[in-house]
């Protein structure tokens, strides 16, 4: 059995789940190597793939004996045997945050399912720690950014638009990395203050404000960065709010290690920004991994601790609407001693 | 109140559902046209949409007071004002196949919801009867599809990879729509057995067939059109195979209208493919608008009638294993008197 199945059942058996149906295709495709439609059994004695007859020929040459996964279409299954993979298994585990209500109701009814437990963080956490090979698609993902970024900075001209921008940025990654990680952000003057905003044909002009938030993907692995330029000096104000903004993310930025309490460094943000009359009014940071938001969550609600290999970003922002915004990130590595920064771009105020 | 706001309510009367929380963000596009993060409520006197503090700026931009809309940011509202929102509702409907088991049980305890309703199809059917507005971006990304395809019988050449022509496609839908409806498709050679498979770095060669399934977006409205292509001369066997995959793809056109039984449709595909010894391993087709998926669903249980003004997919496809796969696919506008053709690309064995 591989690994990842080996430690999920290890986790499962810690809290005595005995059984667990596994539907999110990102769950499935991290424990089974599977990128395909179909769903994860793990019962008392097998670890069992379902799919359809598109996928059956796709999925056996992904798999290896050393797997040990038993492929089925589910065409070849009868009721019976759905009712038998869970027959004696006490409780079923399944993804509460995936599974829609629609779903949950036909497991029950399909698999005889009467104690079904919540049991997606067993996954989630699992994932939020990463491996040696992870680690390295996702500091190749960042540095693809950064150079995307130091393309940008001799590329943006005044007059092009910010879907022109965008379109360059999403071709770069096309051609260095797997494409883009999320729908790439490039927000110019007013429109810079709505925090997730798609790009316009707004052209940019003398004396804009640009934010770009852009990730790749490499071996379905994702980088996240935002950084907040300037077209020729900035006001007084942006100026202000820029280095209120880089202040907060270098504060935390030194925070991060092993063992530091999520919500206590986000309060400490929000207080500070407080202090100056502004909000923060999304989450300071989030895991990167597979998926581009993934756990931890960095909200001033959530009194988890920072674990060694956890992949993060720091991104504060702040908004002030119609006017501007500005939003500072970086992808990080969480250490034993402190934060190794992955994305490494300049974040000083830049000029171009 | 706008129009779709009012035909829902109207619905809703009709099952006496007095109230819905609309949270899949495509139902709440199409009923406010706000393209963002939030929860839509529909309670017995008022329209609400609840979001934080990076949309407010940009949802208050797209409503207008014909919309009947009140915006509140969801830090604004206490426990209480949750509470009486359903509080005079008997039930309230919701999306069960976009609330996972997790939101549910949010929204029970948040709303103080006791009868909770399984009402998503309400929605559902009123979008897939499309409007002329609807209609004519339809016909538009279906148009640009066509002209892609076009480009693509000149610029295909042995030597380049399935990810060089995807991404072809891509530009092309980049700079001649709103970019790709779905993940572009090009197998080529055996891959192109797999009917589902994202392209690879696999060269197009002498004598390959090649199956490329495509579609872009024009304002929000998707495309989607198959076909299979010859790069020369292509075997007896695959000739055959073709030829099988268009008779019934064309067969289906035919019977097109509004009253066709869906069920009796793709039951005929599947008992003529069986006459030659093939399987139909996915769905006949489905319905096209804002979701490149959505209703009605081509399967042999759907029992349900095709509509004047629906707009769906005929696709029927044949794969065998290791080998090569073909399928042949258009999006169709259904009038009372038959099939309207939107993907106007010749069905005919192309060989380049």
């Amino acid at each position: 059995m591989n690994d990842r199945i080996q430690t999920l059942r290890n986790r499962m058996a810690g809290q005595n789940i005995q059984g667990m149906i596994i539907a999110n295709p990102v769950n499935v495709k991290y424990l089974t190597g599977i990128d395909a439609e179909g769903i994860f059994l793990i019962t008392r004695k097998e670890n069992i793939y379902i799919t359809d007859g598109r996928y059956i020929e796709y999925v056996n040459s992904v798999l290896t004996p050393f797997d040990d996964i038993i492929v089925d279409n589910y065409r070849n299954i009868s009721k019976d045997e759905y009712e038998n993979f869970f027959m004696f298994c006490e409780n079923v585990g399944f993804e509460e945050n995936y599974v829609t209500y629609e779903k949950y109701k036909e497991y029950m009814y399909k698999y005889k399912i009467h104690n079904f437990v919540e049991s997606e963080s067993l996954i989630s956490t699992i994932r939020s720690i990463k491996d040696k090979q992870e680690i390295e698609n996702i500091k190749k993902a960042c540095n693809v950014t950064d150079k995307c970024f130091e393309f940008l900075l001799k590329y943006i001209k005044p007059g092009m638009t910010e879907k022109q921008i965008a379109r360059r940025i999403d071709d770069f990654y096309n051609e260095n990395a797997d494409g883009i990680s999320f729908d790439t952000i490039v927000a110019s003057g007013e429109n810079s203050s709505k925090p997730h905003f798609l790009p316009t044909d707004r052209k940019i002009q003398k004396r804009d404000i640009i934010t770009i938030d852009m990730g790749c993907k490499v071996n379905g692995y994702c980088s996240d960065m935002t950084r907040t330029i300037f077209l020729g000096e900035p006001t007084e104000m942006q100026k202000k709010v820029y280095d209120l903004v880089l202040k907060n993310q270098n504060s935390v930025l030194e925070k991060i290690r092993e063992g530091t309490n999520i919500k206590i460094l986000v309060q400490e943000v929000i207080s500070d920004f407080k202090l100056y009359g502004y909000d923060l009014i999304h989450g300071l940071g989030h895991g990167v991994g597979m998926e581009i938001h993934e756990k931890p969550f960095f909200n001033p609600v959530n009194d988890s601790f920072l674990k060694e290999n956890m992949i993060i970003t720091d991104e504060p922002g702040i908004y002030i609407a119609g006017n501007f915004g500005i939003r500072i990130e970086d992808t990080i590595l969480v250490t034993k001693e402190g934060a190794s920064v992955l994305t490494e771009s300049n974040k000083e105020c830049i000029i171009i």
